[in-house]
């Protein structure tokens, strides 16, 4: 049997650099892991519980393809809490995950030989999934100056019929505020083109707070995750809103395609929704994490980055130091025993050129890291 | 924002027949559920303490995309105890049930525009994942002497690039023998079609034992689940096996399209492997129900049927009491107290004079539905 064309896909680079990370674990030596794009911490503990016990009270079967409807009402409330936005609960699609939500609206929304424009660097895995899909990705390169997230300006003539965002922005960091964000939904709007927003890393800001696509429009696709705010990586659960007149089609989809989300992880982040103290602080260990990375980077000399608004990323240009970031995180993994990623996955045109740095972990993982990153660099600078 | 004409995938049938079934409890009246395709019990009470301790442990963040390496190794252990098959566990895809097995192998297998045949009547959702992935899915039908399973002569001169097979099959129960399906793997490999075997209900079986295509050839995609035999719908888990040579592809589709599968799940799944003697007594349950059917629906007037192999179904041939099964279902709903589906999201050529039924609950559930369906049909043939 034949592999598919659509079905080869690029690697993930830095699964070169976990792999390089873990053998030098097994070979005994002391890892920092800025690299990976996780929370440190797990579920809260409340949702543990409340799955412990639904454990004991009868069978998890199959929900319905939507999810639960105290979860779909739940996460709804979410919308006022954060927004003030009032949301119709039926609009909710609950999901394994945002990898599921993208095969949803990829699906929902466009054709086979459909163009579908993501800003770079982003999310690596859009490109991917859009491309198994039989879909064509469209990078849109974005600049410095407007904080490496796209601008109208960027899509102008270039011909796609769907556009995803991420505010914040892996690997960025950085959001688009409302301006920004209505100006791309307005561009979009007045082309017939289908936007999706990807607000996996919202709750998880240093500032202002993000702002949600639903704040401006209902004609979107907005994607978000229990995996990153409420520390349910593993849990595989997040959702979807769409139009009302999407819900049916969505719906169909979801019972074919998935049949259900995880029900386990259904009433687990049914629990997470009101475990705010725990979350907070969990951002609170972020906050701090991300003021030693704008101290501690620039003193190792990584100067070049945006603050980041929000995640848990900083996302450095280093072309003043290599123009080969895959070998220069093999050096800083060697020489600093610090795992970083280069850029490569996020954006295959630049990212030779720049690295992520994670500050997902505990505290004292990052100052470790930080006085490891700046002893090596001073190493470096006089060899 | 418009829908995909991709997206817009048929609604499930059954699904009328659940809502018609939920407002009559809703209004008070006892209902019998022989239209639900899962087990009545959970998952084995191991599975849920093993998780229960994994809490109290540690966080549950991603696993690798290809699923826990001890979850593998356990999965291909089974071939052996089931098949006498020695299957490498890198072989082993775990996933997030059937549903992202076959998102997997169809992307992993196939092109946009290619043709992947699949036996009528069958689980309709195949039908549906073929179209959202811009497939086209080709109906064989099957005929009642082959037991509705499909054999090569059904297949002559049809143009396709792949196959789907399931034994045993949903709604029929009946099986491949290790000759039939050598004949169909045969036919498929001397034309270079791609061949899926989806063998979710093995473990349940009355007689012989199901044949696993890996029994016969390496050059296949096996699907497999936790679903059925390990009664864990809920928990959506499950496997692929593929050929060595594919499981770069897939592991590369799988990190982008689904990360990995939920790692909850994946610990109960481990625990669940060694709860023989549990599940073996669901299945004795399984097997008294499918004897109070095979007995009972005759009583009822439901002759024409063949004797599952395997699963938990009885699929019934009822063109001697109608032509429209959706409204025969509505009348035994109404009329007896008992929810049954129609075989329309089976076979949407045939399936307008077909029923199923399904007998994975409690035994005490399938004698009253019997003796309801016997009183309904006696009146109905006075009528």
């Amino acid at each position: 049997m034949q592999v598919s064309r659509r079905g080869v896909v690029d690697p993930f680079i830095v699964m070169d650099v976990m792999e390089a990370a873990r053998a030098a674990e097994a070979a005994g030596r002391h890892i920092i892991h800025m690299e990976v794009g996780q929370p440190g911490t797990g579920a809260p503990a409340p949702a543990a519980q409340a799955l412990a016990q639904a454990m004991q009270t009868g069978p998890l079967g199959y929900t319905v393809a939507l999810g639960l409807p105290e979860l779909r009402a739940g996460i709804a409330a979410l919308y006022r809490r954060w927004y003030g936005v009032d949301l119709n609960p039926e609009r909710v699609v609950v999901t394994a995950g945002s990898s599921a939500a993208f095969l949803l609206a990829f699906t929902a929304l466009f054709e086979a030989g459909n163009r579908v424009a993501l800003g770079e660097p982003g999310y690596p895995s859009y490109r991917q999934i859009l491309r198994a899909l039989s879909l064509t990705p469209v990078g849109i390169p974005s600049s410095a100056a407007n904080r490496l997230q796209p601008v109208p300006a960027d899509l102008d003539g270039v011909e796609m019929q769907g556009l995803i965002v991420a505010s914040p922005g892996n690997p960025s960091g950085t959001m688009l505020d409302r301006a920004a964000l209505s100006a791309l939904i307005g561009h979009c709007a007045a082309r017939g083109i289908s936007f999706v927003s990807d607000e996996i890393y919202h709750g998880l800001h240093y500032g202002d707070r993000a702002v949600s696509a639903l704040e401006i429009t209902d004609d979107c696709y907005v994607i978000n995750s229990f995996s990153k705010y409420f520390s349910m990586t593993g849990w595989r659960i997040g959702w979807m809103v769409v139009p009302e007149d999407h819900v049916r089609v969505v719906e169909r989809l979801a019972q074919n395609m998935f049949i259900c989300p995880p029900h386990a992880s259904q009433i687990a982040a049914l629990a997470a929704l009101d475990c705010i103290d725990a979350l907070e602080a969990n951002r609170a260990v972020y906050a701090e994490n991300r003021r030693l990375m704008l101290e501690g980077l620039p003193k190792a000399g990584f100067t070049r980055f945006a603050p980041p608004d929000g995640a848990f990323y900083v996302y450095a240009d280093v072309s003043d130091l290599t123009d080969d970031s895959l070998r220069f995180a093999s050096e800083i993994l060697e020489g600093a025993g610090v795992a970083v990623t280069p850029g490569l996955d996020f954006d295959p045109a630049r990212g030779a050129q720049t690295l992520r740095f994670s500050y997902a972990r505990a505290t004292a993982d990052i100052v470790e890291g930080l006085a490891r990153l700046q002893r090596f660099m001073a190493t470096r600078a006089k060899a």
